[in-house]
């Protein structure tokens, strides 16, 4: 189910990197108990572990990955040139700090209230999805210039987005997305990899 | 007022770069107009032009100064060591996606919404003020063991939460700071630096 640990296993499979995956007991609330903490003291999924470093947050264990295994598999920072990966580090700044607010916020209300026996907030849900096509406004003028959000080439900015889109495309609301031709051709090119079909077919919300 | 143009001056006092400062007329509207729309798609403040390099996104203009400058002023990204690099990437992470969004809810509440003459929200106040209590509990453990939050040495980690915390310390709500002895210390130590004063002596919200 959970977006931040997809986001990981999207990276392990870029890179072709095999791990082991070992659930945590969310439902008797083993991720806010130790030793759980002592891996993410934050008390949230995921938390990772290779040989002696241990990292939480999934964004930082995704560079990491990529960065350690930069000569195999996908080539996701684009590190060897300065100028390009400027721009990768752009663009992820941008899913982190434009992106990411109105989609988890939207995944929420959508899937997470009912889960918890909550009505969803229709109005938090149109405020949201509003934000997120003027979002997407400025990703389809991007992406009428350049195949991918960082350039001609896929790396982790696209890759980071796909958790929460995978499961936003499941909804009614997918529209937002499939209204905007290049952003609905990005997505369709995102979704057809075999990384994204082996991570996505395993996530239930 | 900008926090986030507080951020990227920071980054340059600390790297000891000389810059020009470009006033943006926003309660004119500039920042969602032609010329500024093709600086920064989003319209938000700042952007950034050194040369041929065109950037938005305070933490991605941040990072690239400090790739570029590595080798002068204060070694922010500790890049030339792999292991204190992801520590200080895994700690970015953590400003970003478990600090950034209660403090800069409060602020909005507590600052920005009687600018544009909205009564602060009460409820919204007490529950992100919560939250951030919870995370700084996580940052007193942490600098009980380190003296910045990515280790001995002080970088973009401590940096990147500067802004919001000089508008949130001139707040009744300091104590929530204060009553934490570790990262009461921290912020003690990090508002001392000659950039941490240069830069907060101009910020005036």
């Amino acid at each position: 189910m959970s977006t931040c640990t997809a986001r990981v296993l999207l990276c392990l499979s870029e890179k072709g990197l095999e791990y082991e995956l070992v659930p945590v007991q969310m439902s008797k609330g083993a991720h806010k108990q130790q030793p759980y903490l002592s891996l993410n003291p934050f008390g949230q999924i995921p938390a990772f572990e290779d040989g002696d470093v241990s990292l939480f947050e999934s964004r930082a264990i995704c560079k990491y990955l990529a960065l350690k295994h930069k000569d195999i598999g996908t080539d996701l920072l684009r590190s060897s040139s300065f100028a390009e990966a400027t721009i990768v580090d752009l663009w992820m700044e941008v899913e982190a700090h434009q992106f990411n607010g109105p989609i988890s916020a939207f995944i929420r209300q959508i899937f997470l209230n009912p889960m918890f026996g909550r009505a969803p907030d229709e109005k938090v849900i149109e405020t949201e999805t509003e934000k997120l096509g003027k979002i997407l406004d400025v990703y389809e003028e991007r992406l009428s210039k350049s195949k991918y959000l960082a350039g001609d080439y896929y790396t982790m900015v696209d890759m980071n987005h796909i958790p929460y889109l995978v499961y936003f495309m499941k909804t009614p609301y997918a529209t937002v997305v499939t209204s905007r031709p290049h952003v609905s051709a990005w997505w369709k090119n995102v979704l057809s990899r075999p990384a994204t079909i082996k991570v996505s077919s395993g996530m239930t919300l």
